[in-house]
């Protein structure tokens, strides 16, 4: 099974992501791989710091989102296709859809070319259940900002950060959009909550597709 | 005019781009822009660095493509463009035909697409003209070795050089078929002689379009 979380900046993705993998551990069904968009591959490491690197304010739209098939393309080769094959659940901190939300929706690039394009870089691959994590791009930025502030770790994530809140806006109102036309897919959580509830809104949704959160024992 | 050169490892293209570029300053009826794929941009160098380390076995064909379409993105869009747009004539070593040649022939990825997403990379600009310098791969992978073994600095040229002839082999022929598919645009020279005789080769050919070659007297 593979499974793709995808949200705007602050919308606790990773943290949440890092939580269902400690509850699918601690259940112990299926080995379970944790991975994330861009970085998952070596090669991916090298894009990240390049693609999130609040200097290089000069790359162009096309560029910015060839670097992220680049990563994509090598993350499924290299990583997400061979732990599938090997009996592993897949989570994803992000996948195609962020593409259409961000390079589409953001970025102002047809959905069209951008749907070929992911087509060719995942050869195949597609998740099976999406979680999105939605929240009002105020909020988002400015969880993302303090977190910045207090974790120096988080602050290579900056080139996206610094753009205007409506590009947020308009990359939230393309996850909401995705995740209507594919309602069998996606499953939207409320992230304006804290952690805890999040994670439990979260179990809940999934719950009926994942046997291995039958547990109601509440967050690990 | 926008000028570019092709041709596989070892044919000496860059040579030949330089000596036209010092002949045509040398001319002085217009300023040359020399510039370069991969690595033409400040993102583009980086990209560079990555596709030619003979380290990085593990890069697939999709994300190699990708990163050979970032740079020419941001090299088309922060280079060549504003250059043309400001009067210069731009000479490119490599351009959208190396993309056609090597992942199309060499790697085997579809044409078809390969003809789409360099369309996308280079949002309507096309070459005036094309210079080919053909030659049989053995001997311009005799002599790329020869050259990385006197000039450290070429070094990092390794990663198409350790593919194996035959990969080289289909580069020349898709070459040299792209070059039959567009006579107009494609002057094909002989790449075997030494430089001085490849370069009056190349002078004779482009005579007739560029007229600051009307000297006769040889090269620089």
């Amino acid at each position: 099974m593979f499974i793709t979380f995808e949200g705007i900046e602050g919308s606790g993705k990773s943290t949440q992501c890092a939580r269902l993998k400690a509850r699918l551990d601690q259940v112990g069904q299926q080995p379970v791989l944790l991975t994330r968009e861009p970085g998952g591959s070596a090669l991916g490491k090298d894009l990240r710091a390049i693609l999130l690197d609040p200097a290089r304010t000069a790359i162009c739209s096309q560029a910015e989102l060839f670097l992220y098939l680049a990563d994509r393309a090598q993350h499924v080769q290299e990583i997400i296709a061979p732990a599938l094959k090997n009996g592993r659940l897949v989570i994803a901190d992000r996948f195609c859809d962020s593409t259409l939300a961000y390079q589409g929706y953001g970025r102002g690039l047809d959905p069209g070319v951008l749907k070929q394009l992911n087509a060719f870089a995942v050869q195949g691959l597609h998740p099976d259940l999406t979680v999105l994590i939605d929240l009002p791009a105020e909020i988002g930025l400015a969880r993302a900002m303090a977190r910045n502030q207090e974790n120096r770790r988080s602050a290579d994530e900056g080139r996206f950060e610094a753009e205007a809140l409506d590009f947020h806006q308009r990359v939230r109102r393309g996850f909401l959009e995705l995740a209507a036309r594919e309602p069998e897919r996606f499953h939207t959580v409320d992230g304006t909550g804290d952690r805890d509830e999040v994670f439990q809104a979260l179990c809940e949704k999934l719950r009926p597709v994942l046997p291995g959160l039958n547990d109601p024992a509440g967050p690990p």
